[in-house]
């Protein structure tokens, strides 16, 4: 499939704690990515968004893309794409298809989650949370996503003992030091050592505290176009797997990963060698890991070579995350996909700050929903010089 | 837009009270979907799905896709796309647009909705409802759908005055004549009075419980295709409005259906004369009567005569809502847009039973998300003899 469609706008809000409701952060990082894009409003032809319905932050919206018409005052086709933590990517991967289809020339593209609101009751948000997950063997058994992905890291480490928690704590160090230059990450300019990551408490064995992405309100946006721009997909795909890990013949890879980016690889007619730059769903420091792998940056039982050997890292040959990931920059949900797109657009265009790698033509975001559950894959080319 | 893309199978389950979990209601749905239209399960490149998230039903699940995927068994991008009632045509017209970008050829919808649960409290369901409607001054002050659409039946009653709540009644009877005769039907084989309609209790002046549709459990699929087949979709719109009625300028009228319409009009070339059968969405009478009027059926403020000179009976010149409509058919929410489709696609092809009508070649789908926030309009072209 050709893709003709380009990147012409993007708009984050400051991930972090909000005092406003989503539709109103939602409207930050559209009129973001509207300024970045230099259009207006009225330029639009349709609007893909995605968030989810949490309940106990007392929101209470179920009908977001009719309050997007209202606060931005557009009667245009506006769709909602709740995917789990995937939403974003697979917002992008339909706004794309809604611009190929024909009938559309620029999408508005909007990830937002408020997960901060009227409970103080931490509780009710890793519930909330839970219900990406399976029902009977999952959620009546307490298996929440970090003692999901204990059992995922401790399967990878029995399967390749060369690899240890040193190596996860170094991913964690590496995004917690991306961060640091990133004034809309979470832990901006925060300095996180290693020995705090290593002492941090177990939350789930293996898998301590400074494993585990950060919970944030955020938005992201970004307007996808038919005209040419600086910044063209080349490549977008998105899959959907089963739900448990546990109902798949295998958790150390993920097939819907492999699928999406053999998918996407296919459309942009690259391999992997040819990528610059990633941001991926470090959700927890083993799924970064596995990252490398599924994404074919390295071979299968690698991983940990990618970040002892500094590949990784904001000087390497392939920086990963310079956002500071979910682990750092933050993870709001929905926006997660969009905001690591953000990302990569800054980076491609040379104005990412002090966080500016030295060379950057091709960029990957992985962007995954559950366990493995839903993989949206896309890659970005620079135009020119 | 030049829409070559054509439905090619189609299923439903009986609306009603189930006690199987949404998935399993799907999967029914989607199962009769394939076997009508003669497919494999394998021959699916993607999947379109929508469903809200209630919590009071204990179900639990915001990762639905993926939950697709495991009963499936199928590693396809699968899209939910929830959109308050109206989410069954926006699953269709997001389909329609997959198909059209060039990545798909044969795409499943299916909407399902499970209401009823673990809870014995309609106040849960009522307060699950509001969240489709504006969170202050609508939600705070307990306007809810019935007493919302009271004020827009009170403010058409003003406005033309010819109009009575007996016309209103005719269409409750109509609906309930027509699902007399449809065995999918909640009221299949009920025989319900005209008195019993006018004397029902008063639910929100003017609006009696006869006025107002059924909510129940329900699933519908259809199967979409680039390869021709006897049904060709030759309209499909999708138009979002602000999300409550008084930020409009009026409220007799929904301007999102005007859009939605006209649009599909125009792809379709044609005008609202050569529509032979249409399912609109009669959440209430009043919605139904206004919707003869945005839809052009008639002109505004004529849309009683047409209830009156039994224009829409079904064997009148343009026979509405011949499933029994959300009234009497009932209505599943997110299922609701595709049941509709369901019941044109059977009339179309002359395998509607007890309930065809004598000729129809062109039927038109309404579907309405909200107060008018969100408004899906599909128009079907029987190809051939």
């Amino acid at each position: 499939m050709a893709n003709n469609i380009y990147i012409r706008g993007v708009g984050t809000i400051p991930y972090g704690i909000h005092y406003k409701q989503s539709h109103l952060l939602a409207y930050d990082a559209i009129y973001k990515a509207l300024e970045d894009a230099d259009m207006s409003i009225n330029e639009i032809d349709a609007v893909v968004c995605s968030t989810l319905e949490w309940f106990y932050t007392g929101e209470f919206q179920r009908h977001f893309p009719s309050i997007l018409s209202s606060i931005l005052k557009k009667r245009v086709p506006i769709i909602r794409v709740p995917a789990a933590c995937s939403g974003g990517g697979v917002a992008l991967c339909t706004a794309k298809d809604l611009c190929l289809s024909g009938g559309f020339n620029n999408v508005l593209v909007v990830g937002v989650e408020k997960l901060h609101g009227n409970t103080k009751n931490s509780e009710c948000i890793t519930n909330e949370f839970m219900m990406a997950a399976e029902s009977v063997w999952e959620q009546q058994e307490g298996l929440n996503f970090p003692a999901g992905n204990a059992l995922i890291a401790q399967a990878y480490l029995k399967e390749f003992p060369d690899t240890t928690m040193d190596d996860l704590a170094l991913i964690s160090l590496k995004n917690h030091e991306n961060a640091y230059l990133n004034e809309n990450a979470f832990f901006y300019n925060k300095k996180i050592e290693i020995e705090q990551i290593k002492s941090s408490p177990i939350v789930c064995s293996p898998l301590r505290l400074f494993d585990c992405s950060i919970s944030v309100d955020g938005a992201a946006a970004c307007i996808i176009t038919k005209d040419k721009t600086d910044i063209k997909i080349i490549g977008s795909a998105y899959q959907t797997d089963y739900l448990p890990p546990f109902e798949r013949d295998r958790i150390t890879t993920w097939d819907a990963s492999l699928g999406a980016s053999e998918d996407a690889y296919k459309q942009a007619k690259l391999s992997p060698d040819d990528i610059d730059i990633a941001e991926v769903h470090d959700a927890f420091t083993i799924v970064e890991l596995i990252a490398y792998e599924d994404l074919g940056f390295c071979k299968k039982g690698d991983g940990a070579r990618m970040i002892r050997d500094g590949v990784v890292k904001i000087d390497g040959k392939l920086p990963v995350n310079t956002s500071g990931g979910l682990k750092a920059k933050g993870h709001p949900v929905s926006a997660t996909g969009i905001g690591q797109i953000y990302e990569l657009v800054k980076q491609l265009r040379k104005e990412a700050g002090d966080r500016q790698v030295s060379k950057a033509k091709i960029a990957l975001a992985q962007n995954i929903g559950g366990a493995g559950g839903s993989v949206a894959v896309h890659i970005l080319k620079k135009i020119g010089g």
